[in-house]
C-alpha cells in the first residue's frame, strides 16, 4: 500500500494491492486493516500546536511524564482515566475500549513531532463503509476488521486487537455445544475477531516494514453481521477496572 | 490426532499426522499444541473421588457455585485467589498465569464427570522435551508452543494464549526500531507467541471437531530460545491485580 492521505480511496487501493499480490477478492475473505490507515484516510490527524491542555491534563501529564497537549487529547477521547503511572496512562476510551494512551499515536504520522493520530471516530462504521464499497466494486460478500495493538493486564507485550468489525463474527457462541463425551464445554464464547486480529498483526509487523492490510482466506467461521461492542465486557460485569 | 492417553508418544504421533497432511516438518516450523493433549500425555488427570476440600475451598465453592473438590484443586494449583463471583474464580496460578479456574478443565476428559485435567506441571519443559524429540527424529530445528484458552480483563470471549514455549520468541523487542520518519515506535514489545497462540486457536476450534495441534509454516520472526516467563508481567509492574 502507498502512504495513505486524508480522503484516500481505500477500497480501490486495497483491490489494486490484492491484484498485485496475484489474486482477487473472493466471497468469504476477510480484509484486516491497521487502525492507522483508516485514521489517516479519515483525516484523524491533530496538530498539537492547536491544543491547549487543561489543568487536569497538565497534572496527569506531569505524573505520567508525557506531553500535556497529547494528554489533553487523551482526555477528550476518553470517558474515564483508570490508571496513571510514569510512562503509562490507561483509559476507558469513548468507544468503550480499555487501552493505553487512548490509542493516540505519533509514530508513522507525517510530521509526527507536532502531530498525532486519533482512532477512527466510529471504527465499525469505517469497516462497514469499506465492506460495502468492496461489495459494490466486486460483488463479493466479505468481512472487514480494523485492528490496533493493545497491551493487556497481567502479560507483557501488545497483541493485535479488534476495534472495528463489519460482516464477520466478533464472538463465536459455543453455549449448547458438547464435547466428545457429550458434556458442556468449559469455554462458551470465543473472541474470534480478536484471534484473527492477533493473527493478522503477526503478518503486519510494527516497524518500517509494516504491512497495513492483510487478506485472510479460509476464516473458519461463517460470516455474519456483527460489531465490536460484542467484544466489550460491560463495566458492571468486569472484575478488573 | 488420536485420543491421547498418559504416556502417549506425542512427537511420533505429531510427525505421523504431519505426514498424513501431505507434508514434512521443516526447519523454522512451529508446532502449536493445545494444553489438553500435553496434560493428557503427562497423566495430569485427577479423580475427584480422592480430593477432600478444605474449609476455604468449601467457602469459595459456595460463593462461586462450583464443586468444592474442583475448587480445592484450584487452590492447590494457585498462589493466590484474585477474584470470586458466581460462576467465576480468577487466580494467579503457581506457574504465574492470571487465569480463570486455574486452567482446570472437565470437558473432553474421559470420565469427566468424576475427573478433571490440570495444566502441565511445567509447560516450558514439556515444550522443550517435544522440541528436542522432534529434532532427534527429523534433524529439524523447530519451535514448540503450548497454548490454552484464556479470558481477558475488559473484553468478552477467550483467545488462545501461550503457556509453554521452546525454540521460538515469546516477545519481540522493538526498542530501538524506528518508524518511516525515524521516530521511536509507540509499541516496544510484541507478544508474538500470544499472537501465534491466537492464530492457531482459530484453526483448532473448541468443540467436538477440535484439532489439538497446528503446524505453522512461515512464522515471521527468527527462532530463538525463550520461555513463557517473558510474557508474564511481574506483579510489582502490574496495574490490574
Amino acid at each position: 500500500m502507498p502512504e495513505i492521505a486524508a480522503g484516500a480511496p481505500l477500497a480501490k487501493l486495497l483491490l489494486e494491492s490484492i491484484l498485485r499480490a496475484g489474486t482477487a477478492l473472493q466471497a468469504g475473505d476477510v480484509i484486516v486493516l491497521a487502525q492507522k490507515i483508516i485514521s489517516k484516510a479519515e483525516g484523524r490527524v491533530v496538530q498539537l500546536a492547536g491544543v491547549t491542555p487543561s489543568g487536569r491534563a497538565q497534572n496527569i501529564a506531569r505524573e505520567a511524564g508525557k506531553d500535556p497537549r497529547i494528554v489533553e487529547l487523551m482526555l477528550r477521547e476518553s470517558r474515564k482515566v483508570l490508571r496513571v503511572k510514569p510512562g503509562v496512562i490507561i483509559v476507558e476510551h469513548n468507544l468503550g475500549f480499555v487501552m493505553a494512551n487512548a490509542g493516540i499515536d505519533q509514530s508513522n504520522v507525517p510530521d509526527g513531532d507536532e502531530a498525532v493520530l486519533l482512532l477512527p471516530e466510529n471504527p465499525d462504521a469505517s469497516a462497514r463503509r469499506l465492506r460495502d464499497e468492496l461489495r459494490e466494486r466486486t460483488g463479493m460478500e466479505t468481512g472487514v476488521l480494523v485492528i490496533d495493538s493493545f497491551g493487556r493486564a497481567w502479560r507483557n507485550g501488545v497483541t493485535g486487537t479488534a476495534i472495528g468489525i463489519a460482516g464477520m463474527p466478533a464472538l463465536i457462541d459455543l453455549r449448547g455445544n458438547r464435547d466428545r463425551e457429550g458434556r458442556a464445554l468449559r469455554v462458551t464464547q470465543v473472541a474470534a475477531a480478536d484471534e484473527l486480529a492477533a493473527a493478522a498483526s503477526l503478518v503486519m509487523g510494527q516497524a518500517d516494514e509494516g504491512t497495513p492490510a492483510v487478506l485472510v482466506r479460509g476464516f473458519p467461521y461463517a460470516l455474519r453481521e456483527s460489531a465490536v461492542n460484542e467484544l466489550l465486557r460491560p463495566e458492571a460485569e468486569d472484575l478488573f477496572r
